[in-house]
């Protein structure tokens, strides 16, 4: 029987950096009774974005921070979007350069990730925030 | 009672930079009659790009199409696909650096954006080119 | 008549590079029996990518590779996740600017690609890998 479901998780950041929420969607999935489906993750907003990557190593999103934070340096003086602070408009960019929505196949009530794959929320904006991710769930 | 459309959007670009199509999606999935869904935008092109982003301030897509256009210089004289022109190449790799698809939860009849996103069809070619988005919207 | 399906399709890589895999997922979307729907893709890896780009000229693939090559440099004396070898934090870092996950509409019983567009997985580590595509059908 073809079921689905829309909620929403909401992320209160401690700035930026990585923060994980693959067990906040694995409960979503478990609550939505749905076995065999879909489940897509959008993020509400434009400088934060949503990221699939390793969980293991806490090196690798070490890594991963630095190499942006180099590839996009906060206060860049060509940018002209400036009003909201050094880090603004890195934060958009960062997140055109990533992704605010993700979908994940859902197989025997469960998320269908691989081993080393862990779901996180990326925040670029240094000071923290409120994130509002709509979850949706359809299959059966 | 579960239903589904595919439709196209089709964008006449004015050459390199931002057009958007928030109002085009919105409408598709008014028409769709889908209260509770999914909305999968797919763009059917190699050398431009869908991309979410901030809708207020213009200057974001001046600063993000400044970055894209010194992090992949038109005419980098290691490219060996040239037969097209200087910013042919340039454009393949900005296309894989962002994405060519985008799936938005539907709730309320609407698309679930946060306030300050838009949706943009970023074309990555100098010239005009005629852009065409399958439109996928399922739910109930 | 709503159905869904989920399988896998398993790459066999011959180490860093492109492997095209459209023709598979098209049997996928064939043998679903799917008409109007949607297909989504996702690598259950951390250090290999989805890609949908050029498939006329492999100069584009070339000119890619190279351009991330320059891009992320193996080795990078920044790294800290370096114990797998110079590769594998590049690996992690290409994979976070590309993507894991694509969905594309069925139309006609056939993905709605574009006419140059193919379906790569790209292999970002140096030596030869097993790679897990699990793919999800959904529609009528």
């Amino acid at each position: 029987m073809f079921r689905q479901s829309l909620t929403e998780i909401v992320v209160a950041t401690r700035g930026r950096g990585f923060h994980e929420v693959t067990a906040q969607v694995a409960m979503s999935v478990s609550d939505s009774g749905v076995t065999t489906g879909l489940c897509t993750l959008f993020l509400r907003h434009t400088s934060a974005s949503l990221l699939i990557q390793e969980n293991a190593d806490p090196d690798v999103r070490t890594d991963l921070e630095d190499f942006f934070a180099r590839l996009v340096p906060d206060g860049d003086p060509r940018f002209i979007h400036t009003a909201e602070g050094d880090d603004d408009m890195a934060a958009h960019i960062r997140t055109s350069l990533t992704s605010v929505n993700l979908s994940i196949p859902i197989g025997d009530g469960a998320l269908a990730l691989g081993t080393w794959q862990g779901i996180y929320l990326w925040e670029h904006r240094i000071r923290p925030h409120r994130r509002r991710i709509a979850v949706h769930i359809a299959g059966a």
